[in-house]
C-alpha cells in the first residue's frame, strides 16, 4: 500500500499528506515573556530537564503561512496551501543538549495537523488571526516603528488568547526560546486503552534551507483565557521579555528520533 | 505526565481526548452497492483478504453525532458534542475471521478526527451534510415511506459525494457491509521518513450497549466526484443493493491488537 | 429582470433567495427573564411603547432549523436547508396593539440572513450551538424530565451566550413573549450617508400553518458575555421565568407594512 | 435610536457596521475577458445600456483584505478587520455616462456582506481563496515574471471557479473594466411580497484617497462551474484580455443615489 500518511491505497493519491519534503513561506510572530518556571518544568517528560538558564522562559508565536509540497500544485489550489497557527514554546536539555519544545499548538487545517503530529507537534484545531502588514491604504500597520499588530486564538469559541505588538524597530534575530532544535514527544495510546502506549518516541528535528526575510523588535501585550478543556492560564506572565516580527521560509522533510521505547510484537 | 491524547501535561486536562468510554448517539444512513471487487481488494493491506462472499460489496455511510465522554460534560456545551461523519467501509477478512473495515472518512472536528486516528480511521476534515427527518412542518421528511432524505460531502471546496435515499418500508437490520467488527491499521511513519513506520498495527474492535432505534430501508441515488486528492472515482457503483436510516447508540472504550510490527528501540 | 432578492438576473435563479413562501421545521428553545426595563425600552424606536405589563420581560430563543422553499428542492441539498439561529424577543405596543419585537439575532448562513433583513431581523453571523435530543444511547437528553440541554453563541470567536435547560414536564405554551405577531424596522442608510434612510418601514408579519410538535418547560441558568460590538451585557437577568422546549413548523410568505417614510424620488 | 446599520440601539454599539469612512489595503487580482454580449446586456436593469464599445468585456476579481473603521480598533482584533470576496465586474452606460458594474459577488464575513448591501453590491457568502506572494522561501510566487498564482471560489460546498495567473511584467494600469464609477441597485422588496419593491435605487460611488501600489500584468486560465441556484456558465470565456495583480488602498464613505422610486408613505 502506498501513500506517506493514512488513508494508504494502490495508488497513494489519497494519502492525507504528500511525502516530503514540505516548503513554508509566510510571517511569524514571536512574544517572549517569563511565566513560573514550575509551570515549564510541568510541562516535560521523564528524563528531560529545565533548561539551564532562564529556565521561565517561554514564547507564543503566531504564524501566517503558505505551505506545499515537492510537486508545488498546492500553491495553484491555495484552500491546499494557506493555513495559520499559534503554539507555545518553552526550552529544555536533553542528555546534555538543550532544545526547543512546543507544548501546545494550535492550527486551522486538517493536513497541518496530521503533520504536525508526525513531528510531535501536539495540535488541536483553532481559529487564529493575525494582522497582516501593508504597503498602501490606512487599513494596516506598515513595517516600520509604530505599526501594530493584533493576533488572537479562539477554541471551541472561546476567545484563549488576546495580544497586540507594536514594531519599536529593526531586529538581527527573533529571540531564543524557538531558535533551538525541536524535542517533541510522538505518541499513541494502545488500542487496548490499558495505560500504555503502542507509540512512544522522544524525537528531534530541524527546518533546512531557512531563509529569513525582513525582521523587527517591538513591545507586545498578551492575556490568556480559559477553557473547561486548556490550561493556558497557569502559563500566565509574570515578565515580559520582548516581541518579534519576522518573514520566513524553510523546507521540513525529517528528524531524527532520540529515544524509541517499543511494545512488544503482538 | 497526564492525559489519554497529546498534549500530555501535568493535569491531563488539556488532552485532545478524555479518557474512554466515549458515548454516542444519532443517526445513520448507509448506502450499500457493488463496486468492482478489484477496487475493494486493492485497499487491504498485506495479510488481509477480501470477503469470500460478495468482495465487492462497498458502503457509503452518513453518521450524524452526538458524543461525549463519561463525565457528560460536552452535552451542556454541545460544541463539544456534536459532529457529523461520512465513511466508506468493505468488508474482508484476516486469519479466518471476516470484518468491516473503514478505507476513507471524513469527519468536521479536530477530536472526531484524533478519536478516529487512535482506532485506525483514517480520517480527514471534510463539510457533510445529512438530511433530518421532522415530526411537524413541511421543511423535511417523516419516518415512513417516501420520506427523502439528501446526503453530501465536500473536501477542500470540491463536492464530492451527492446522494439521496427514499424510505420505502421498515427494516429489522441496517445492512451486511459496516456490520461486523471493525479491522483497522494505524500507522505512523518514522520521523526519519525512510519509508517505514513507527506505528504499524492491525487492531479490531467493536462497540459496546449498542442501542437499536428506528429503522428504514429504502431506495437511493449516489454519485462520486473527483479531486486531485482523492480516489473516489475508484469505487463508482456498478449496482445499488439497499439503504438503510438508522437511530443508534453506542459506547466505546478498547479494542485489541491483532498484529505488532515495531521497530528496535532507539 | 426578475429575482425576489439580488443578484436580479434575466432568468432569476441566481436570486440569493427564492420566492416565497419558505417552510421551516425545527426546535426552539425559549429562555424567558426578566431584565431592566429601562434597557429594554431603549430598543424600541419612536413611537413604539413599552408592553403595558410586565415591560421587562425578554427571551432568549435558540432555533435549529430545516427551512426550504416552496419547490422542496434543498431538502435534498441538506446545506441549503439547514441553519441554526438565536434570538433576543421584548414585547411592545404600537397605536394600541401588542407585539413581540426581535432586538438581537445571529443566524450562521447567508440565505438565513437576507431572509431576516427582509423580514426586519435585525441579522449578523454567529456560532450556535444547542444540544439535540436522543432516543437511543447515552449521548443526549431524552425528552422527559430531567433531561438537559446546553445552548451556547459565540460571535468574533468570543463565547458571547452560555445557557443549560433541564427539563421539568410538558407545557401547552411556549411562554408570553415571543407569541405575538412580530413588530420590526427596515432600515437601509441612505448611500449619502447623511444620517437619513432610504428604507424606512414598520412592518408586521405572523407565521401561518403553524405546527406544534412535543413541548417541555423547565428551569434555566443563562449568563452573558461582552463584546467591543455587542451590548448583551446591557439585557442581564433579574429574575428568570421559565424556559420551554418544542417541536415547531411554520411557512412563512409576507407581512403589512404599518408604516413607511419614504425619501422623494430622485 | 443610533448605530449606521441594524441593530440600532441606544448607543449605537451594536450596529453591524461603523460609521463611514471604511478604509481597505490589500491585493486585488483582475482577469479580464469577452462573453457572450448578451449575457452582459441580460445583467442591465431598465434605462441601462451596454457600454459603446467592447461590450461583451467583464472581470473576475478577487480581493484580499484588510478593512477597518476610522477608528482602527478593528486592526488590533484581525478577526474584524481581515475577509477575501470575488466578484464580476460588467461595463454599461446610463444617461450618457460608462460606469463598472458589479453583477455577482461572495464575501466570507458578514459585516462585508453588508457593507455591500449599503453599497448596491449583491453579496452572498462564499469560500474564496487567492495564492499570497512571498519574499522567502519557495511556498509562493514572487512579484516578477514567472510568479503563479491561484483564485478560486466555491459556493455551497462546490467549486464555482478555478483560475491561475502567471505574471508577465510590470502593468501601469489594472485593466479599463473594473476602472469606472459603480453604477448599482439597491433592492428591498415589499413585505408584502407584492413584486413590488420597498427600496429601488440606482446609485454610484467611488473610492477616495486611492493607493497604488505594486502592479503586475500577466497571462491567465479560467474556468467557471455550475450550480443549482448560481448562472456563472451563461458568462463563459470566448477571449481572455489580460490578467492583472495589485496592491491598492482607499478609503470610501458615500456615494450619490442617481434615482429612487419610492412607494408611497403608509
Amino acid at each position: 500500500m502506498k501513500g506517506f500518511m493514512f488513508p494508504r491505497t494502490a495508488t497513494g493519491k489519497a494519502s492525507l499528506l504528500p511525502d516530503p519534503p514540505w516548503h513554508y513561506s509566510g510571517a511569524m510572530l514571536a512574544l517572549e515573556y517569563r511565566t513560573d518556571p514550575t509551570a515549564v518544568a510541568e510541562l516535560l517528560p521523564a528524563g528531560v530537564e529545565p533548561a539551564d538558564e532562564d529556565p521561565g522562559a517561554i514564547a507564543v508565536v503566531w504564524a501566517d503561512w503558505q505551505a506545499c509540497s515537492d510537486g508545488f500544485e498546492e500553491l495553484l489550489d491555495p484552500i491546499r496551501a494557506q493555513y495559520k497557527e499559534v503554539f507555545f514554546v518553552i526550552r529544555c536539555k536533553f542528555e546534555g543538549n538543550h532544545y526547543s519544545r512546543c507544548v501546545y499548538i494550535w492550527v486551522d487545517t486538517d493536513y497541518a495537523m496530521v503533520r504536525g503530529q508526525h513531528q510531535g507537534y501536539p495540535k488541536k484545531i483553532g481559529s487564529i488571526f493575525l494582522t497582516r502588514p501593508v504597503t498602501v491604504g490606512r487599513a494596516g500597520p506598515r513595517l516600520e516603528p509604530g505599526g501594530k499588530f493584533g493576533a488572537t486564538l479562539a477554541v471551541y469559541d472561546r476567545r484563549l488568547i488576546n495580544a497586540t505588538f507594536e514594531i519599536t524597530g529593526r531586529s538581527g534575530d527573533a529571540g531564543f526560546v524557538n531558535s533551538l532544535p525541536m524535542l517533541h514527544n510522538r505518541w499513541m495510546p494502545t488500542i487496548e486503552g490499558d495505560g500504555s502506549d503502542s507509540l512512544d518516541e522522544l524525537v528531534t528535528m530541524s527546518a533546512y534551507e531557512t531563509e529569513i526575510g525582513r525582521t523587527f523588535t517591538g513591545s507586545f501585550t498578551l492575556s490568556l483565557g480559559s477553557s473547561p478543556v486548556e490550561e493556558l492560564d497557569r502559563l500566565a506572565p509574570r515578565e515580559l521579555i520582548a516581541g518579534y516580527w519576522r518573514e520566513v521560509g524553510f523546507s521540513w522533510t525529517s528528524g531524527t528520533t532520540l529515544k524509541r521505547i517499543p511494545l512488544l510484537p503482538v
